[in-house]
């Protein structure tokens, strides 16, 4: 088997997402949009479900529908997205809540499925989703009269804690919810370490869930193993891998593994990157291919069967680091070919 | 529907593997690995079969195993991964032909599946896979007397005709098959390109299929249009997106699209990234987020629902170009959230 495996560990994603329950006083919501942060939403969401998450955000109406499957009923299912044209019959048959972003968003809505349940989400200043005041000074006599279950916005810079953006994204969003009596939420993962002003009603972690940063105390949720399909020893000046990238500054001995770019595994990381065999740590020699990858194993002792890429020697965000982006990328990266296995359940 | 669509035009594939097989006289085989470049293997291969090809190429037992439900008997399907631990009784029970890399591959093989077809992949100098000269020169007898299906290497520098790597890796595969009497291959897409004397007797072209460089004469294969959620004016000074990476020149118009990273839409590309309003370029304005993008569409009339990121105005190619990758891990990337069209069928 030259499949590499792709443990996923549910009871520290539980344990994360109480960690972070126990840094607020008010319910703690659980991101699970882009099939959890590619970790698979149906079993992520079902044992948050049992930790206590009543509160799931996802964002496409598709994935709400396919969520409602796993969840059943009794279980809130909020859409970012929103109220899309196409959508009714998901969110009225499945009985998911669009976060409503716009006012042609609201008059779909209430024209095609009056009494049905809906959030609003405002813009803060982040201009991405959501009303701006505008728009919800015209619409918002309607909507609070329907009685939405939450009205939310997001934070453009929560994992700067410093930012200014934050206090002015905070006052533009209590300054939209004057008034209003229906259940608010602000905080991301970020939001919550942000602290109590910023957690009203609910919060909505995500990545702190999986382990990544901004959440520093998260428990490690991913290990990633990669099969040895053969090793050679090479001689001073042999090339490994396309384009002669690598060239061999001592005899050298070469370990050819079973994962690259096409399992998420980012191409960018490759002159930065390196594994583990066993608790040596062994670098990428040359450039990362689409299904193979080169590692110089000189150091290493004999005996390992794969290589670690992930786990506790190395995170999200240390693969992040070597490949110039966001640990939230590698996770959501994670490719269709490993084989899942789920642990701590 | 905020969910985007990505369509996949499987005549074009089947007139670029037509297009590179007029380009050498000998059979051309098809490379379907990591699910066709992320195309979907089903669909890719058996569009290929019925337009005549009979050798398919995967890197993974798991993957061979797939698609031998899809091709049904008759076809080969070749694994370049070869016989690795655990594999045995796929490999057996499905007819695939491994490609053996390694001595101890080689008396797994004759062990566990006496007289089960087999191919041998040799090392001719890019130190990823296949046997070594020193290896191959052990076990050539014990191989051959088997009757091996294919006898095969892998360029390491084919996407440049002018490499030296080129000429040395075909003197070192010639010298290690003189004298075989069975199939040979050394090319792929950037090998049939560089003409005959790299043909041997099969290639096995990836990329040139799905319509990524070095075939420049591809016909393009994918188009992919993400959804407008919603628009919105902004004024000069006003911030869009995480970390407030775009701010507003001119009063703007801005539109939030449904895909984002999280779909294979490489969050390196950002600050280069470009959509098309119909024909009107629209530049990405700040950061692509997990799930959303935001665009400039201040330039364009109005009236879309949807804009194109792939399509004839711009190729996997454009966008690698801006993420600083290759087509390749475009076509790889591509997300499992898209709503998948197969068109020219």
């Amino acid at each position: 088997m030259a499949q590499a495996t792709l443990s996923i560990d549910l009871a520290a994603i539980c344990n994360n997402w109480r960690a972070l329950d126990k840094l607020s006083a008010v319910e703690t919501g659980a991101c699970v949009k882009a099939d959890a942060y590619g970790l698979g939403a149906p079993r992520v969401a079902r044992a948050l479900a049992q930790a206590g998450a009543r509160s799931f955000f996802v964002a496409l109406t598709e994935e709400g529908a396919a969520l409602r499957q796993h969840l059943g009923d009794g279980i809130d299912i909020y859409v970012f997205s929103g109220h899309m044209k196409g959508d009714t019959d998901m969110i009225g048959d499945l009985g998911l809540i669009p976060l409503i972003n716009s006012v042609d968003q609201m008059l779909r809505h209430v024209e095609a499925l009056p009494g049905a349940p809906f959030g609003i989400q405002l813009d803060s200043g982040m201009n991405r989703l959501g009303m701006e005041p505008g728009e919800w000074a015209a619409v918002r006599d309607i909507a609070l009269s329907q009685g939405p279950r939450l009205v939310m916005s997001h934070l453009a810079c929560a994992d700067e804690p410093n930012h200014a953006m934050n206090a002015m994204q905070h006052r533009a969003f209590s300054e939209m919810i004057d008034g209003v009596n229906a259940r608010r939420s602000l905080a991301a993962t970020g939001g919550v370490l942000l602290g109590a002003p910023y957690h009203f009603d609910m919060t909505r972690p995500g990545i702190g869930l999986y382990g990544g940063m901004p959440f520093a105390d998260a428990q490690p949720v991913v290990k990633l193993d990669i099969p040895i399909i053969q090793t050679r020893d090479i001689d001073i000046g042999e090339s490994v891998g396309y384009g002669n990238a690598f060239i061999a500054q001592r005899p050298s001995r070469i370990a050819t593994i079973g994962s690259g770019y096409a399992d998420g595994i980012l191409r960018a990381m490759g002159p930065k990157a390196a594994l583990f065999c066993n608790d040596t740590r062994v670098p990428v020699a040359g450039r990362i291919s689409m299904d193979l990858i080169g590692v110089d194993i000189t150091d290493a002792s004999e005996g390992a069967d794969t290589l670690e890429l992930l786990g506790h020697h190395q995170s999200v965000d240390t693969l992040a680091e070597w490949s110039g982006t966001i640990g939230y990328e590698i996770l959501t990266s994670l490719g269709a070919r490993y084989k899942r296995r789920y642990v701590g359940v």
